[in-house]
């Protein structure tokens, strides 16, 4: 495999120019008709095709919207359209730049997609002035490719994701492209920056292309953009060297004829889209005979360089705009106080020549509305970025099957993920064409292995013999590695909202890389599932968090964080659920629960290392289904008022809880103790406030109304309190938790350093118990020397001692 | 400015060789014993020199830590001594991949310098025996570069920032050369590749050099990396293309003779430290004859390419080792259970034969020691990395000085963020050597750019000449823009940890984006402030939040979560501050303290619109110091027990209050309220949780023990539960806070949307006093008008109403 030329084609060559002048002018004229909408959106309210001279009442009160992409984006898109005709190709268009939404709205509302959708904006002059008024207005739509624009599945509020996006959606659509404009300035956000290097886990095989376009407008908000700002051989060398081959496409000229750069643009992307096909048909013919590791392909990709703004007023008020950073929001900003820019707003405005786009009634002209695509194949009507539409459930296997064989509550020590390994290989198996999980170089780490005996890792870099010891590399793995969080975010959210399933494990102190992608997810669910109806609802986000605070007795206080779930609890309850499984039979119960979900961020929340286990897996059925149960083995306060709650959630913090009921069972057999496990974290909550919560009423019964409770918690304490302050017995409710104490400890050194070990809560249990109070003291005394001694014994050895580290249920309380 | 070559050069010429026998002996031996110190600590709690044959009870009951990238360090930190003694470099190392530490380690124990800020780590049998024992041990040090490691600003315990640390570290040091040594692991990272792009922010004139040195081991934790695994074309082509001029050296050959690589490794970065001094001696004498814009140059890099865990045993039970994702971690699992393994292992540290190392005390021999640079020339003694040690003050101008003059309250707008950009630029004219200001493209946007009057943008690529209309580009620039938060995060943080000061500025919903940088930046801070006395003070890292949730009128809903404050709060007390000053004076004077303090975070909320501003510079003073209080001008309880408190926390949710004081001083005036606003938010919690937080006497006194409180604040109402809850009248606490409603709505409409507004804050009071239940329900109707009026009011007009918009605190109050 090698370069196609070392220079970047330009294709300005002597051969026949790839547009008619006919075809030309009619592009050209759909181009304007983009153009005039976009810049109508940010500014009109009234008088939607200048059949009336411009006045200040047509002007909306408040000027929001962002010109300075949209020229260059519509002007991708009409080109796209032409191949997509000629073609018939399968494409979908994500827009990078933040705000260059009124691109992609012109065009749906051209294709007559938008009509179709929100049949009040439609093809009339009624409906066009229903159209730009909405734009950027109260009570109207977004600048962004908001949920609500049809055809996006990127909505680029936050900068960073669309490559990631992007190639999420081609994976395992062989037939689908996915445009993505990336802009200048999202190019230097980290996130999109690493994400050029997905080109090393896309197979020509199994998964569609990606084409990027990356659009050097050369300006952010307020200052140049680094790409446009080096040298040409530089800007080449960084794609060659990210492994893609460039195409650049630049203009208009000093002239400002814009007839070459059309052709430009028409030759290249002819040129580009062909290529795709050739690098498919020669991978997909090579597979066919029986050929299975293809070298990476060097895919194509465009360098559009044009300037910002294009087609605004060059200067305005002695100040450069076209082609600099001024262009990048509303270029005439007072329209309605200075007649002089109100003029020039209209110049600009018919410089577009609406009379000649639109008919009579306001409806785009047949000859220009016959270069849409029709039907499907326009881009905003493409069921791929409504990707419930194209969901198949996964097909599961029956999660009981690979529950672990539990006879008596706490005996066995088994690592649940690697459990649930086993669970997600199957899943793997049955479901090739729609199931994929993403990890950053983690899975094993996280013992969730056994899946590679379903599927290897994808890698489309160079192999090396030694490869195949361990998870083994594989063009078309199922299991998606690379060392970017955001990276594989991106890839799983783009897979998901175009249809698919898929999860994401990751260490919990590093779960917060993706704090803010989490958020923009959510708010697209939100607004997805509850105001859009139009949406089929997709596949759930699934999180594994791993590796947890508890068990970092080597990573340290870094690698210590269980605050994502605070991160999370901020989100809209409609689309948020939390499970903190105790156990590998209620990880297993709990991942079958989410992979059948749609429309929800799941946050699953379970340790890598080996636990005792407790529920045989009737028992985790019924558990996680209630989400939250007193569970009777560890309790002794049947038919009692209980002296004392002792509440737990996850799965270290369930250990200790219950060996602080042993040890108390043995010291003070006389206290009545009611242990309540909690799966489902939003159980907690009012029924008011979360759909999963609980009534007073059964929050009262399992909490009491006035006695102490105790609550181990997995993460910071203060999650406990917020879901809880309303609570009647919020008052008695004392919460343990991370404090944010730790560094190189061992299991329950670390415990002990938080208050969440079994010897702090027996202690904190007799100091609330006033019963225990009077004769417990003996006892107190030994649990403290327990702990001097677990830290002696940590800081001599270097492990915990046996007696703690190979803790199990006491027996003789398993009758119960 | 042209490439030096198209290949990258690897020297092989024909010219003699850089090392002489006798030195190349000595380097190597140093080598080796840096490598024995590395793979000892992973193992030795005993037998620290294998003075007797090695027995299982000499080995780590848990063996934990990391040897992968350690020989390549170590190896790059031989080299760099000889050439600091050569010619007296004043030269930093940061350890970029995460578990490298042993490298680190090991030279600072060689060097000395690990004994004198550990005198029980002395240099000596029972000293090492310590050292090793330490290591990832219960009670000792972890294994990463923290905080308690000598010489280290860059812990790596989260990857992706080696190299904006290292950049922030050169700002302003025009001496200093910051060796970053970038995993081939991190390198996939998205901060880390757009952090490359960093050359394009420094200047050689005025700023040191950063010399990163890629590792190209090839393995992650269980994968191939991706830059390992693209053609050398390619990967010298995406460093050019970042504009480096990359060098490789690769070894060793098949025969595993280290010697040419070793002066391999010589001659090219004795190449590259001269290539170093040449570029800062261009540019300087260049801009000492007065021109002030050089080309930019092509910083020198290495790619250093050799195997993973380079002379570890090649083969264990079969499995490649060296040179394979295999020597990630520890080795050999199971020497203590295992007697072939152990004496594998016992052969492989005598392979490094210690003997001919140490000397029967167990220090280095004198011939090695001398390798060693002297004094401050230590890498791990270089007062750059233990900043603190080398900080001056800033000198600042009085902020009171830039006042705004309040004569009363509530009747004047203005941008509380402009105002402190004229502070900010005075700063910065004063410490032009000490001060710089960071911010993605949003500088302008956050209303911050009177501080173009000081100094313009750090830009060292090319300029246009429209580039001086608005802010201006200038390579000594003290304002850094890149649209990367990530990038701006390190580089503020690498600045303040060798002694700078400097300002964050971002918008508030993308701060979300460095989530993890904050954490880890502080737990660091935390660290080093409370059990590291010989860490001096470092300036604190002060983040201005902006661009506010509550005014995104045309960014919508992805731009609206003020929910960082939540992770803050999930941060040691000791090291996290938060203010959310009303207004302009109050921001001053926020502003003015957290530039003068040390060791901690500061969060700043403050909103860059216009808004009302209430009090005089002397008020601003004597509030902010208090962090909370009364205001008076808006209370009517003077001397009288209050039937409401209203509270309020940030610029917005204080204008709301107000005028909902207002509404109800006209329509209830019987209502006794008491006005309290929080500019320190930890005064909320209880003082034993945080330094600043308030006794309950002092809370009780303002919140009362048994009145309604209605408190308005910034962000997600939780927060000030999280607070408040163990306060005595916290049944009582009623927040009101953004509830994650929005989209594009005028400000007073997503205030109603969030019940944040002046009518449902009034409403609310009529529904919690109970004397005005009786006669108030006219005003409640008359209320629930107004908001539908306003909604109505915003969908028609696209702004809110003027009396809304335009709305003064009432003069006829102002007397009290």
């Amino acid at each position: 495999m090698s370069f196609e030329g070392t220079q970047a084609a330009t294709l300005n060559g002597t051969h026949p120019l790839p547009l008619s002048p006919e075809e030309l002018r009619k592009i050209d004229a759909y181009w304007r008709a983009c153009n005039y909408l976009s810049v109508s959106m940010l500014y009109l309210r009234q008088n939607p095709l200048l059949r009336e001279p411009l006045k200040p009442e047509h002007i909306k009160n408040r000027l929001l919207g962002h010109w300075g992409s949209d020229p260059g984006q519509s002007f991708t898109w009409v080109h796209l359209n032409r191949l997509i005709n000629k073609y018939d190709l399968n494409l979908i268009f994500l827009s990078g730049p933040g705000h260059g939404a009124p691109a992609t709205l012109s065009n749906s509302y051209l294709e007559g997609v938008y009509s179709e959708v929100y049949p009040q904006m439609s093809e009339d002059i009624a409906g066009m002035q229903r159209f730009q008024k909405q734009f950027s207005f109260p009570g109207g739509i977004g600048s962004h490719c908001t949920p609500e624009t049809p055809g996006s599945i990127h909505e680029g509020g936050e900068l960073g994701y669309s490559l990631s996006h992007g190639f999420g959606a081609v994976f395992d659509n062989p037939d689908l492209i996915a445009t993505v404009v990336v802009g200048d300035g999202e190019a230097e956000t980290g996130p999109l920056a690493t994400s050029w290097h997905s080109n090393k886990f896309l197979d020509p095989v199994t998964d569609g292309a990606v084409l990027p376009v990356l659009h050097l407008n050369g300006y952010k908000i307020a200052n140049p953009t680094i790409l446009a700002r080096i040298t040409r051989e530089e800007l080449e060398q960084l794609f060659r060297g990210y492994g893609w081959d460039p195409y650049v496409v630049e203009g208009p000229g000093p002239d400002q004829d814009t007839e070459p750069i059309h052709q430009q643009m028409a030759e290249t992307l002819e040129h580009v889209v062909l290529r795709i096909r050739e690098i498919q048909k020669n991978a997909r013919d090579a597979a066919a005979a029986g050929k299975t590791c293809p070298d990476r392909p060097r895919w194509p990709m465009i360098i559009l360089r044009t300037p910002k703004g294009w087609t605004c007023p060059k200067e305005i008020d002695g100040h450069k705009v076209e082609g600099f950073w001024r262009a990048h929001q509303v270029p005439i900003l007072d329209p309605q106080t200075s007649a002089p820019h109100l003029a020039l707003l209209e110049q600009w405005m018919r410089s577009y020549k609406p009379e000649e786009l639109f008919d009579e009634s306001g409806k785009l002209i047949p000859e220009l509305k016959e270069l849409a695509p029709k039907g499907k194949r326009r881009i905003t009507a493409n069921p791929h970025a409504n990707g419930g539409l194209l969901r198949k459930p996964l097909d599961l296997p029956c999660f009981a099957d690979y529950a672990v064989d539990v006879k008596l509550p706490g005996q066995l020590s088994v690592s649940s993920t690697f459990v649930l390994g086993a669970f997600l290989r199957d899943v793997i198996k049955r479901n090739m064409d729609r199931f994929r999980v993403f990890g950053p170089d983690e899975t094993a780490s996280n013992k969730l292995q056994q899946m590679y005996q379903a599927s290897g890792k994808a890698w489309m870099a160079e192999y090396l013999p030694e490869d195949l010891d361990g998870g083994y590399l594989s063009p078309s793995g199922r299991v998606m590695e690379m060392l970017s969080e955001h990276t594989l975010e991106g890839w799983l959210e783009g897979y998901v909202l175009t249809g698919r399933h898929g999860l994401f494990n990751t260490y919990e102190a590093f779960v917060h890389i993706i704090d803010s992608m989490f958020n923009q997810h959510a708010k697209w669910l939100e607004k997805s599932k509850m105001e859009l109806r139009w949406r089929a609802p997709i596949s759930s986000l699934n999180i594994l968090i791993s590796s947890l605070v508890w068990r970092q007795d080597h990573n340290g206080f870094t690698h210590q964080d269980p605050g994502f779930l605070d991160v999370v609890t901020n989100k809209s309850p409609e689309v948020t659920r939390i499970y903190l499984p105790p156990d590998a039979n209620c990880l297993l119960s709990v991942a079958d629960h989410c992979l059948k979900s749609s429309n929800y961020v799941n946050v699953i929340v379970a340790d890598k290392a080996e636990h005792l286990q407790y529920l045989t897996m009737d028992q985790a059925i019924k558990h996680c289904t209630k989400g939250i149960g007193i569970w009777d083995f560890a309790s002794n306060d049947q038919g009692h008022e209980p002296d004392v709650v002792l509440a737990c959630a996850g799965d270290i913090p369930t250990a200790e809880a219950l060996a602080a009921v042993a040890i108390l069972r043995s010291k003070c057999p006389e206290v009545k103790i009611r242990f309540i496990n909690v799966v489902d974290l939003f159980r907690l909550m009012p029924e008011e406030e979360h759909p999963h919560g609980m009534s007073a009423r059964e929050f009262d019964s399992l909490f009491t109304l006035d006695k102490p409770v105790i609550f181990n918690f997995h993460a910071y304490a203060s999650l406990i309190h917020k879901f809880t302050y309303r609570r009647a017995n919020h008052a008695n409710i004392h919460v343990r938790g991370y404090k944010e104490k730790g560094n190189i400890n061992t299991p329950l050194e670390l415990a002990i350093l938080n208050q969440v070990d079994r010897f702090d809560l027996a202690i904190d249990i007799i100091d609330r118990v006033p019963k225990l109070q009077a004769n417990a003291s003996h006892t107190k005394e030994w649990l403290k020397d327990q702990i001097i001694e677990a830290v002696n014994y940590a800081h001599e050895n270097g492990i915990d001692a046996p007696e703690n580290r190979d803790w199990t249920w006491p027996l003789e309380l398993c009758g119960k």
